[in-house]
């Protein structure tokens, strides 16, 4: 773990990891990132992806990753196995895998590589919203940690409280960003990701369990993009498509400054109404 | 591969595997399904999801697939790996690999599961399409050998043609089936799911060099529901998010007869313009 004399962040201090030697390295759960059951998904992602980062022979930088969470992460230590798996001449594809006490609790594969210009165009609209400033700050319920990372102001679809009834849609549009204030980087990208509750929550007007089984992130934006965003607020939006049979999925998007779309992001989840 | 008297229908034969043995399996390319280099991504999908099917331990059906488009297919034999890497009481989740001589050329990762009863409800809506008798059949080129298996009637993106300008969106919607028709099921569900030419030939109005690099599933429907289907045509849109940086991202729905949502698929295409 890193040893430094200035302040480290909450969040480089939960995605820390030890050196990678021989596709290998480990990392410890956070408490601030702590969920109901576990870590934040949002910060295993963060972690695997960062664990592809700091392997000795990465190429370029994030194009997707996605997650699989097998089963539950324990409070402490754990393995991550981080392997390239393919190195083409711009692409690199990776398999990764997140275990405690020798079971695999976390799948992943990645994509990583080199970006160069081309035409570019974007055809998804950037929802219309207020300044930050200008909406309240919500907060989810306390014994849920790591939403206390994220200073979270909605547009629309705020979190529900004891009144709310259900609701026709399940669109969330919420400003994010992390508190305290750190510039965004691929790896607190993906932790936003997973920023949203569980759209089940929105729909039925009431919290239930549910926890996400598979995520895809579509990374849009390069590091001089995000360099240039710094700490200000993401614009993050999402809905679900479908729900039935105990699951659902939903579809994510997040913007930074200049309508510039950060990533597209996408996950099944399980739910119990 | 199988051996049987009554006619085999080609995609049967497209994604026929030998019998799965200590978590590996063999397969050999069919040339119907040629792409312009190596195999058609949604028979390699297929055929992934296949193995996983004929694996012995198998838990219910899937939820959800990623496939990862590390490196070329040659035509010819192939070798996968298909390892249940956690199985829990009611999801099961799976890595896969398929190699020749040794060197990976595609990863997935599956979840497979038990799907109950639940609340339903579907957000997204049906595009309103004719129906499919009304339409014209489309084809593509003829070097795409591949295309030649299904039946596509463009309700609106058709195939460019050397006519074609540039397009102000990246819309296609086409009624699909297989040819000869075959009966629904997940397997043909999934290569269905890459049927879709890319998108930027459609905004740029011409042909140009792309290939998926990553592509995710989430299955709603349940075998019944596709035994339902049987061999009517589905309803398949898809549009993409955002261009640049030599990569694009786009969204697709699979809809089938009362407007059901079959499938929501996700994937990151490389191009060149």
């Amino acid at each position: 773990m890193s040893d430094t004399t200035v302040t480290t962040h909450v969040f480089d201090a939960a995605v820390d990891l030890f050196p990678v030697v021989d596709d290998r390295t480990e990392g410890h759960t956070h408490p601030a990132y702590a969920n109901m059951v576990g870590p934040f998904g949002g910060i295993t992602a963060a972690t695997l992806l960062r664990a592809v980062e700091r392997h000795p022979d990465v190429l370029g930088t994030p194009i997707s990753l996605t997650v699989n969470f097998a089963g539950p992460i324990s409070d402490g230590p754990f393995d991550i196995a981080v392997r390239p798996v393919r190195t083409n001449r711009s692409t690199q594809h990776w398999s990764i895998e997140l275990a405690q006490n020798g079971e695999v609790t976390t799948t992943a594969t990645a994509v990583f590589g080199l970006h160069r210009p081309t035409w570019s165009s974007t055809e998804v609209q950037r929802p219309d919203a207020p300044a930050p400033a200008d909406l309240h700050r919500s907060y989810l319920p306390e014994f849920i940690a790591w939403a206390g990372n994220y200073e979270m102001r909605f547009v629309e679809g705020d979190v529900p409280t004891e009144q709310s009834g259900e609701h026709t849609d399940s669109t969330s549009t919420l400003w994010v960003r992390d508190d305290p204030a750190r510039p965004l980087d691929h790896a607190s990208l993906t932790a936003m990701c997973d920023v949203f509750y569980p759209r089940a929550f929105l729909r039925l007007g009431r919290m239930l369990p549910a926890g996400t089984v598979s995520m895809t992130i579509y990374y849009h934006a390069d590091p001089d993009v995000l360099a240039a965003q710094a700490d200000r607020p993401v614009l993050a939006t999402a809905r679900a498509h479908r729900f039935g049979n105990g699951f659902f999925d939903q579809t994510g998007y997040l913007w930074g400054e200049g309508d510039e779309l950060f990533a597209t992001t996408h996950q099944v989840v399980y739910f119990k109404p």
